[in-house]
């Protein structure tokens, strides 16, 4: 039979899983020898086993309830509604993880008309027993019987007002005996059930409440923001009752074994002297810095001082913990993990192994990836902030802080940038044509679009700060202005962008840079040491090359063309090769583009001298590079002179229903081989060039949206064609890959990896595809999708291990069968996210690949991967034993 | 060492792979002891050998040549190119599939300046030997050397024009001596080679013509038309010469053993007495039937039927043979299975088993599955048809016939089509809104899209004629005319449609109706008790299914929803329904079209009374039910009694940039149950309602787009949901499973497969995800795709077998360990073409769907799997012995 309750000494740290965090750190205290007013815990166990039978007790528990209970009596020297020396507990919810304040809490349970008359003979102070009471029939009232507190605070109110007093603490006890009676009133009155005088009835009821708050709409509202899932519900503790409340030499207060903000060791926290945990969060008296307590109490604070070393030593953690004191006597009641900036959780790390506390690869495993991003970005002054106007609210596409003048247009956004200016570049949404203008920007602000539009991906591929579909705002791109809360933004008005929080902002707020140095430097260090898979980034130009090179990126994972395709007046010999009418003319439109495009790679090959650079050839349809509106299509027509028609007809023969699924990738080099010859070409002299200088390039090219291995096979040749050409060697001299994003490479690998010197999983257009899910419309049906929890996480944000990840894994699974040590990576937006890096890495790849800014957290990603691993590894090796 | 080179004594049938079907044949006919001109085979990897290296003979094969020629001129006692006794031979020729035309033959070779003196004196006719040396020079410039025919065209009529005569019979032998030199002349002039005199020069120079000539333009377009792919390339044919044009009682002929058209068992063909085969075909000389020859030549008469009979018995199919009659004497030339029609396909099949040539496993082997579409619609009558005006050309996107009065609307088609007309919609393209119109009209001419647009996918599920993409006309919708070949055709005027052949005729043009009787009810029959998978119909309308039964179908295998919600007046509730702000208006509008989407059940569930029918859920994206124009908004808006905005409003937030993979399929049930709630509730009903009129209603309720098991599961537990209301048992009452068509879904088919009762491909849009191809689209890129060989077929016409075969094979392997009964069929449009449904068979399906008028093929080509298993399995058993 299984065990469904444990006394706190019984517990542990180890039956976390069980214990929920809060009872496991009671248990682990009490095991350490602090004192913490005892009690016991029933299991999540005991919780899930609850719902799986219809809300019923599982078999048992009953038994071991009045058990522990009767054992805790013993021990206490007292009983649960004794008239003479009654026993007072509090009963409190506790998950495996932290959800604060989602789940309920009844505190001095035990109590009824009886054992009310025994705490005050006990107490000798019969005002504070019959507060106690009022306060339990409220709290039970409350959580237990569903009545709504606004009730029970109308009688008090209308105490206080018959009596002309302010305070609660002006009542007396005979006020209170009364409220405590016309409390049990609006009980019985509201549910037509009486309050319970049984104390037994009293615990059990509130164990139920506990057990029921597990499902109330809030907690599961918080673990799906949160992305807590896998969890078998709450365990309950049952605790003895301390009381902060009983005069000048009691008090309560939380606290932090280190600075939560900034990591400094030092003791960080605020108590209240005669009052209990509820006053100090319900903020009518302010509370004390904790450094004062050295003072009021000097002993008391050495205590705390030992216990607190003591604890984080043996959790070798930063602590957050509760103490009470009653009738100064310090009692612990809480401890756990404390939550940080990244900012502290870097210093602390870096800190502990200084100290010697903790081993580097702990430090590695103790920093959470994703926090990292808030030390990457430029932010907002936090105090500058507090006092700024948000005029809207959208969504968070790209973090970091801008500030500038508004501008409408990419042109613009190009012309005042080169005069100097900060800008920022507000669009309905944008589009490749604007890539100039978005670079130009110090933010992007988009009315439309998702966390996967172009905006996004683009402004995050940039680390440029990105506020995206913000429908708070109304854009008039044609009148250069903006409505939002009924104010008009015109051209050349400042605001503020707050990327990492969605937020729109009037006028400038001042902002402070990122810090990319000291402890953060030396732990990124360590995580070097331990990681196995590579990190590469994606970039597109020297300087986003260098910054990830700065950021430790080890070589391009994926350096997009069609990018540069935009840049200064090289648009129109692209659009002169799509009005192309037959291959000579495209070819010389071609030959126009090829000497600049040259250059582009010749200064990629510079800043990433001795580092792989992933190119790939030219991906997305050709309607990208044609203007949409007739004003563009008509000075398109004059500057190319040819008739607005044609221009018209292209456009029209370009259109697709469903342009993912259209002409583009390789597609394009199939149906215009002098594409990818030109590139071929530009790439591999480049690299020619590059060598003469002592400059050591290594080019990879790589071919987009394969789906069959022939299509690879065409583009190969005439990759190999360009080479033999310039006498150089593939596999020496210069690499050819692919791309993996059409499900149907994945499930031929073994045909395309013979052919491939590397494959790059593109797990965008895998996800598109694999799940039928259009990155442009997921938005309207996503969100559902992920609050069901039919997605775990959004697929675009996080692989969808389940089901691309199949995919990736039969796909490497057929290609190293095939070709044993082929180098295969992954270069989608997923590279940048830590659940999908560690995935990464236990399917066997060799590299990720992800935007320059993001580069330190995937470094720190892949090294968790490999400890995370190494200690699965032992704890497997230790349970063989 | 690889034996290059079989005399016709050494080869066989059984090596037709080598020595390509016209070596085989003349092998074979030497193996029964019909008089054959002795000669031998070079094989098809002699030309594969050839090309690996670059066009050079592989090592051995001049030797093997040189030995097989002293063989043969040893067994006819003349030597090449001897001045005594000259022996002549023919160069041809002859891969394993036939190619009619597309390759090269040299005739007469082994003549020079000195052995034409022998063939005079050997024939004692010196105008035949300087006649045939004449020619041979001709054909070798031209195959051999390159040399235009006009060239040589030139000489010949400048000759005739000096000596004033009309034909090249007119000119004598000293003619023809000069024209000779003449000839060589031209060689020499337009080459810069001389013609070569050495015999053996001449037949190595031809057999590298004949090699080469398997790569020519023309051969690689015959190839790629006639899906012929994984050859290794041509035999050639080297034998003695024989000549029927050495006098009267000499001639040549073609026959075939029964009639190709008809299929009747009759002596059919055709000869020409003093002639050569190129007389025939040069059309100068009418030949005469065959049956005339009995009066001519009665002996050689008989010899030819007995001959032909035993060929025919010794091959058991139908033959097309050549023979020639030198000075009395007969040699068979060619034996081949005969090409034939439909209807001579089935009759031969199965007059074959009645007169015991054949089992009935081998006449259901004997007719090509897709060749019976001509047998199952209305065709036009060939006779009035060639004095048709043809005035343009498109995509034969639906085959059959029909003849109508020109509607530029579908209303307009509806309207005329009720008051009896006949009607043919003409649209620029064809859409949803267009499926009443469309069904109405007698066929559908479309100026855009392909052969998977819209129109043809819906016309071919129709059984009706239609002609896409046909770019000849222009339609101008707005002024209800279009324009072919400057003339004007406007509403009312008549026009023929040939949906078989993608041709407009102008005015009208007899049809004849289908035969579907006797022997091909026989054929069918047959068919059936030698095959496995289950073959059922997409069909959305009582009439379709009523159709599809008569055909054969054994069930529905896709009842489309959709479609039913244009009929009449419901699509007003549909779109209420779409315009809905909340649940409760949904409800509302659903209501409405409840009752009329039951009748539509309850028609089909009659129909198809003991029957399984699939009956899936709402599909499509729900822009499609909303108008596209501004007309019609305006009209739909007074409809509805709302404003235009609103419509604009809700359409501009339906728009998608990849509708493909949109907010459509279990997607809009995730997000409105209410409309799942709907259908299931209809469906259920009207089974519940056919069962009190004893019909014995099947239904099975299918889910669309299914990527996630979850998915699954919401809309299954709505289902689940209302069939218990209706006291209706899952698995006894009904059935729920899924589309399999997101390629997710196939991953993880272990996690469906015991959710669902059964499976069913949609291979469409499986074909769409997997490959990346929108189908709406690909239609610019694929045709280079399959002509460079990338996919050997239009992969959405024939299942993609290594791509997307291999996702279907990953999911029945998981879905049928997860579940190993599980029902999984197919009803995407590859469930009626043969080659898709054969490899169903050998992946496992349980069934097959496809479109009414395909029924039959898909049944005839589901017992071919079977057979060809069976006979696949023997063959493997011989082998293991």
């Amino acid at each position: 039979m299984k065990k469904y309750v444990y006394s706190f000494e019984e517990g542990s740290e180890k039956l976390k899983s069980l214990l929920g965090g809060k009872g496991a750190g009671l248990a682990e205290m009490t095991g350490l020898g602090i004192r913490v007013p005892p009690g016991f815990t029933l299991t999540t166990e005991a919780c899930a086993e609850f719902y799986r039978s219809g809300k019923k007790w599982p078999a048992g528990l009953k038994e071991e309830v009045d058990k522990k209970l009767e054992e805790l009596e013993k021990k206490m020297k007292a009983k649960l509604g004794d008239n003479e020396n009654p026993l007072l507990v509090s009963v409190r919810s506790g998950a495996v993880v932290s959800m604060p304040g989602m789940m309920d809490t009844v505190l001095n349970l035990g109590l009824n008309d009886k054992s009310v008359l025994g705490l005050a003979k006990k107490t000798k102070n019969e005002r504070f027993a019959y507060d106690a009471y009022r306060r339990f029939i409220n709290m039970f009232g409350d959580v237990v019987m569903g009545v709504d507190h606004k009730y029970f605070e109308e009688v008090l109110s209308k105490a206080k007002k018959t009596k002309n007093v302010k305070f609660d603490t002006d009542l007396d006890a005979e006020d209170l005996k009364k409220i405590c009676e016309q409390y049990k009133g609006v009980i019985k009155k509201n549910t037509g059930k009486l309050f319970p005088d049984d104390p037994k009835k009293q615990l059990q009821m509130s164990i139920d409440a506990v057990f029921d708050s597990w499902n109330n709409k809030r907690a599961i509202a918080y673990r799906r923001i949160n992305n807590i899932t896998g969890l078998l519900g709450t365990a309950v503790n049952v605790q003895t009752m301390v009381f902060g409340n009983m005069g000048d030499n009691s008090g309560t207060g939380v606290f932090f074994s280190r600075n939560p903000s900034t990591g400094e060791n030092e003791f960080y926290g605020e108590y209240l002297m005669n009052a209990q945990g509820e006053d100090v969060v319900a903020g009518i008296r302010t509370p004390q810095p904790i450094t004062q307590l050295k003072k009021v109490m000097p002993k008391i604070y050495d205590e705390l001082i030992d216990i607190y070393k003591k604890v984080e030593k043996h959790y070798k953690d930063m602590q957050d913990m509760e103490f009470t004191i009653q009738e100064g006597r310090l009692y612990l009641l809480q401890t756990r993990n404390g939550k940080r900036t990244a900012y502290a959780a870097v210093k602390i790390a870096t800190d502990m192994v200084k100290e010697g506390l903790i081993s580097k690869e702990e430090a590695v495993l103790k920093v959470d990836p994703e926090q990292l991003d808030q030390l990457l970005h430029k932010q907002l002054d936090q105090v500058a902030k507090q006092k700024a106007e948000v005029i809207a609210k959208g969504l968070p596409a790209s973090p970091g802080a801008a500030v500038g003048k508004i501008v409408f247009t990419a042109e613009r956004a190009v012309e005042l940038a080169g005069k100097g200016e900060k800008v920022i570049l507000v669009r309905t949404e944008t589009s490749p044509e604007d890539i100039q203008g978005m670079n130009a920007a110090e933010g992007i602000l988009t009315s439309r679009g998702g966390l996967t539009s172009h905006a996004a991906v683009v402004a995050r591929g940039m680390g440029k700060c990105c506020v995206a579909g913000c429908s708070d705002i109304i854009v008039h791109e044609d009148e250069n202005k903006f409505i939002a809360k009924e104010l008009t933004f015109k051209e050349g008005d400042s605001i503020t962008l707050d990327g990492t929080e969605g937020e729109v902002i009037k006028g400038e707020v001042p902002t402070v840079d990122p810090q990319l140095k000291g402890e953060f430097k030396t732990l990124m260090g360590w995580a070097d040491s331990f990681r196995k898979i590579k990190v590469k980034t994606n970039a597109d130009t020297p300087h986003d090359s260098k910054v990830a090179r700065d950021f430790g990126a080890e070589g391009i994972g994926l350096c997009r063309t069609e990018h540069m395709f935009f840049e200064g007046d090289r648009i129109i010999a692209v659009r002169e090769m799509i009005l192309a009418e037959n291959a000579e003319e495209r070819k010389r439109a071609l030959d126009k583009i090829k000497p600049m495009q040259k250059e582009d790679f010749k200064g990629i090959f510079k800043v990433m001298s001795g580092l792989p650079v992933i190119i790939r050839l030219l991906d997305p349809p050709l309607h990208e590079f044609l203007p949409k509106e007739g004003k563009e299509i008509k000075e398109m027509a004059r500057e190319m002179k040819v008739s607005e028609q044609k221009i018209k007809d292209t456009i029209s023969s370009l259109h697709e229903f469903n342009p993912m699924l259209g002409f583009r990738g390789c597609r394009l080099g199939i149906k215009y081989p002098e594409i990818n010859e030109m590139q071929a070409r530009a790439i591999l002299e480049a690299a020619v060039e590059c060598r003469k200088e002592g400059i050591k390039a290594i080019p990879q090219i790589e071919v987009p949206l394969v789906g069959n291995v022939k299509e690879f096979v065409i583009a190969k040749d005439i990759i190999e064609k360009v080479g033999a050409e310039l006498k150089l060697n593939r596999g020496k001299d210069y690499w050819i890959g692919t791309m993996i994003e059409v499900p149907r490479a994945a499930i031929t690998a073994d045909e395309i990896a013979p052919e491939a010197d590397f494959m790059s999983f593109g797990t965008n257009d895998l996800t598109q595809m694999g799940c039928g899910f259009s990155r442009d419309d997921a938005g309207k049906f996503l969100k559902p999708y992920v609050e069901e929890g039919i997605y775990a996480r959004d697929p675009f944000q996080s692989i969808d291990q389940e089901g691309v990840g199949k995919l990736m894994q039969i796909c490497i699974e057929k290609a190293r069968k095939a070709k044993p040590h082929i180098e295969i990576g992954i270069c989608g937006e997923h590279g940048g996210d830590p659940e999908s890096v560690k995935f990464c890495h236990r399917i066997g790849l060799n590299d990720v690949s992800c935007s320059p800014y993001r580069v330190p957290i995937a470094r720190l990603a892949a090294a968790q991967a490999d400890l995370e691993e190494k200690k699965k590894g032992k704890a497997n090796q230790f349970f063989q034993h």
